[in-house]
């Protein structure tokens, strides 16, 4: 019991009042008796930290406040939540927090990816809770599950769907045949798109989440500047139609991996990197469509697991956050702590260069006898194997006398398979590179296609 | 911090080491140092509780005992893990470690849905931990979603396939178009199915985990004799070909409600149900085949979540007992405690007769004119309306001069569907009821078949 009594409410200053930030205050409302029962006391709202008040008149004018630094610190407040977004002030206003004490839950990735290790010392120097659930995939419990349900288990790989803008973006081209900018548009009028997309299409978004699902996982710290990062600019509807003829299906991926140290002497080391993919159509991954997101995880004794659900929206985020609150809460009237972040693997991150990866490369070549030796040999020269090549059109290319070919490699480091395709594209023979994937089998065998190399 | 210090060990007691306690033990000396690190102290195995030591060639003879009870309360011990099974001797020894003020750990679903509340009020009264995620779908996380990422949220359903046994079966049925029997033996020979697979077949393990996610997500207390609860025996290779013709998949569902009160002053209440049920070949609990397991979740603001993974085994469930473990060793070693069960809400179970469902039937008619009036006005006299109706093989139906009738109904309460099924085998046009199925939307449209009724 804390020195409050079982039945002293619990005080929460909200800092933020957009589109979760009013979720929260409404369910809090809604939800105040199944809440004060879960908690074993109530939970009350103590203030909420805004820019512009006149844009609130929704909310009891005596909780606004524009003095987020007085309201974080004040004597009456238990527990700060943050969904501002963005690296300050929200950092700031989270460190006076916990450094004053108070419990904290945020559903700020992009912090969290750049400075996660600050917030959680301080959380550690007060003894204060730092609960993020919302940070990553919105609605779907996946950091509570990686950081308590499996704490007994080692996680091996961490790849999902984590940007919902890219995945409806994805899914239209692969439903319609669309292109990526017509796609585009159609997603920015439905809602599924911000005006300016970049942190959506280019990746950074699902790289912040990506870092904080590597930490979690494998119990050490990956900030997003550790995170290869491509977005999906680049992908064409050919690409899909060609992912299509190899059974697969187009994904933008966050991939966190443990890499096994090497006989070598390489030490363990992790991978977190984001792109567009082609995975097998018959992986879970592959049927998830739309705006949802949606997570496998693959652990030593648990085997393989999902995760699926809403990624974002107000209500989905509120969800995560109040979950939070009510663990925090919880610990504030039992006078107890949730699990802190736990950082003991301290593992290296592997540049992408060196982590194991397949290609999907289509060229565009002359049609003559020899082409497919001459470009053998520039894989062979780069020890990157063959798993397949494919050759379409011949004769009938941009009418230049060339012929399509599509060749999938077997695994081999990603550098090796970047300066193979650089090579190839030097050879007199190639006229083209036409499109680069990568391959991600996620445990499932892709079909081969045409002539296995 | 706890008195004994940071560094001194968790000690934990074992009760039973079949295929999952084998694992666990594996698990605990493969793991040690990333246990230790996460937990903060070592975490060490203090006895192993077993009927027949000499079978356990494996362990360290001086941790072998065959007296559960005296370990249990042995002074050394911090945590008991329970993974024999059962009723008794699991309920006597859970009981007397929670009174002696240990933790406790449980897979024991039978025994969690018969009398978890009396377990839930000794760990309260002891102040000890009581963690049971291994109890239901094995390696998925589920129990700690539901009971902490969602504690903000209103849960309104839980349906699942949570017996691997049972999927195989039915997922084998899909695939080849083989009888149950036929299916059954497959299952058996292929070790998916015990020897006496009447537990699984029959619903009985289904209905228990069906009882502890009610009790978790609607903070009630549902036990397995609350449970509606039908097997698979009676599915037909014929069932599963009139569910294709609806565009649905057969499953069998661990369905929780929330039903709302009504205006005539009917209160809140919950179901529990298990039975197999058609579902539309679209919603993503359909795709899930062999002995996976995966539960569907609604929730007001979180909208709807999947969780997959494999439900049985000895890793995966070793898996979530060491999940708990190290939150349990944890708890001891900052002095906290974990979430207790949360049963205010005190909600009614409604028994099946009252529970919203629909039906689809297949009849065996006579071929004349006048009978859809007659059928109809059976389905109108119990105020049961039809959704679709659909006549096949008009004339040559075991040539008695019979054709088949499917009915497909709308929502209705069970008791008023069982009974107009009743009346419809005593029409004299009716030769006979070839099957009677539930049709469970779970949120999708049913597509309409034949004429709409």
């Amino acid at each position: 019991m804390s020195d409050r009594g079982q039945s002293a409410p619990v005080r929460v200053a909200l800092l933020g009042c957009g589109t979760v930030g009013s979720e929260i205050v409404r369910l809090l409302a809604e939800q105040a008796d199944d809440l004060a029962a879960r908690v074993g006391a109530p939970v009350e709202l103590a203030g909420v930290a805004v820019r512009r008040p006149h844009r609130h008149p929704e909310l009891p004018s005596e909780l606004v406040t524009t003095d987020a630094h007085a309201l974080v610190t004040r004597e009456d407040v238990d527990v700060v939540v943050e969904v501002i977004g963005g690296i300050e002030p929200a950092r700031t206003l989270l460190l006076e927090a916990l450094k004053a004490g108070k419990s904290a839950i945020t559903a700020n990735k992009a912090l969290l990816a750049e400075d996660g290790a600050t917030l959680a010392e301080a959380a550690d120097a007060s003894g204060a809770d730092l609960y993020y659930e919302a940070s990553v995939a919105g609605a779907i419990p996946l950091l509570r599950p990686l950081r308590e349900s499996l704490a007994g288990d080692r996680i091996t790989r961490v790849a999902g769907i984590v940007n919902g803008t890219t995945n409806y973006i994805l899914s239209a081209m692969t439903v319609s045949g669309a292109s990526y900018a017509d796609a585009l548009e159609q997603a920015t009028r439905l809602g599924y798109a911000e005006a300016d997309p970049s942190a959506d299409v280019d990746g950074y978004d699902a790289a912040s989440k990506a870092a904080i699902l590597a930490s979690l996982a494998f119990h050490t710290r990956v900030t997003a500047a550790d995170v290869h990062c491509e977005g999906i600019r680049a992908v064409t509807a050919a690409d899909i139609a060609a992912a299509d003829v190899l059974g697969c299906t187009i994904k933008l991926l966050a991939i966190c991996e443990r890499i096994p140290g090497s006989d070598d002497g390489d030490p363990e080391s992790v991978s977190a990197r984001v792109y567009p993919a082609m995975i097998p159509a018959s992986h879970p991954l592959a049927a998830v469509d739309g705006a949802f997101n949606a997570v496998f995880v693959e652990a030593d004794a648990a085997g393989q697991l999902m995760f699926y659900g809403q990624g974002a929206g107000g209500a989905p985020t509120a969800s995560a956050v109040l979950g939070d609150l009510v663990a925090v809460a919880r610990n504030r009237v039992i006078g107890g702590r949730g699990p802190r972040d736990s950082s003991y693997a301290s593992l290296p991150v592997r540049s992408i260069g060196g982590v194991p990866t397949r290609y999907h490369v289509s060229l565009e070549v002359a049609d003559r006898a020899g082409v497919l030796a001459a470009i053998a040999g520039e894989f062979a020269r780069h020890q990157v194997s063959i798993a397949a090549v494919r050759q379409t059109g011949g004769g009938a290319v941009d009418g230049n006398g060339g012929a399509r070919l599509v060749v999938v490699t077997h695994t081999a480091p990603d550098a090796a398979l970047a300066s193979t395709v650089e090579a190839l594209s030097g050879l007199d023979v190639v006229y083209g590179v036409e499109s680069v994937l990568r391959v991600e089998d996620l445990g499932r065998s892709v079909s081969a296609l045409g002539v296995t190399g």
